[in-house]
């Protein structure tokens, strides 16, 4: 893998890991606050960044050592109103300021596997962007938090699936799926 | 808080997610290998790096915002006695290299609570590479995986006790524990 390419991976995970654990202490804060379906999702969210993070952390390990790597992290930790606007600002960064100037890195060095994963990561934080952002419109005008269908995760690109586990990921066509309880 | 100490903290959360991230990882690793104990261990570092970084990074979102944060992460996915290895390098690398030289920064700033987490994440790193390399010795001139006791963590540093939960944390005094299984 080539040098810049493997500096985005490294990156990605940085980011990916440190959203997992945002996303973790995201779905206490709902837990406390009585939102049993935004914590649910908010655990999907996790689960999401925890399996990118993973995949990319697998990818780049054929360069072994030890590298610095570094990415933007949102320090913010409120109301769960509030954690879910800023998270779905956060998958919307995501997507166009960081996966897509990595995907661009990746296919100038013809790093094809690579610029597929990434592709899939761009995508999976816009549709992420959205599900957050309709949740949290229904959530503003309610009286209570609005019911969220069953979610699962795809275990090969992270995306976040309403509903039971399709046959095969609209994303990346992986057919492995985790539901989140 | 003051800035200098915030990036120390910041940095702290970055490198704790990604250690999370990677132990994780390595419990997987273990677990192909039907290592369970060592995946249990794995599993309890992973949980004393997630519960470090949700500490950190309740800390330091009273300075809310983006910002980006860097750390060293070990990039190295191997068979698991080679995990093991890289894992007592790696929190003894922490203890010296890393918590030392933040709790020195904090110190010289007079943030005394947060110079008592860094201290208590120094030792906490310190202990674990000690219980990583006393397993890593008795592997290695073993046929079988050597037996480790219940493992348990203390919710607020992180520190790992085999054995059941003790009174009170004898790195934090804490008294609150999450039995690994």
């Amino acid at each position: 893998m080539r040098p810049a390419t493997a500096r985005c991976l490294r990156a990605a995970f940085c980011r990916e890991s440190m959203s997992h654990v945002r996303y973790v202490l995201y779905a206490e804060q709902a837990d406390a606050e009585q939102f049993p379906s935004l914590a649910r999702l908010f655990r999907a969210l996790a689960l999401s960044q925890l399996t990118r993070a993973a995949a990319n952390y697998r990818a780049v390990s054929e360069l072994l050592g030890v590298y610095p790597a570094e990415a933007l992290a949102h320090f913010v930790l409120d109301r769960t109103m509030d954690n879910l606007a800023r998270s779905r600002d956060a998958e919307s960064e995501a997507a166009d300021e960081f996966y897509g100037p990595c995907l661009a890195v990746a296919k100038s060095q013809r790093e094809a596997g690579v610029a597929r994963g990434l592709k899939s990561s761009a995508e999976v934080s816009r549709r992420g962007a959205a599900m957050i952002d309709r949740t949290f419109r229904e959530t503003q005008h309610a009286a209570e938090e609005p019911y969220i269908d069953d979610l699962c995760i795809c275990r090969a690109c992270g995306d976040v699936v309403e509903g039971p586990p399709p046959g095969s990921c609209s994303v990346c066509k992986g057919s492995d799926f985790t539901v989140v309880v």
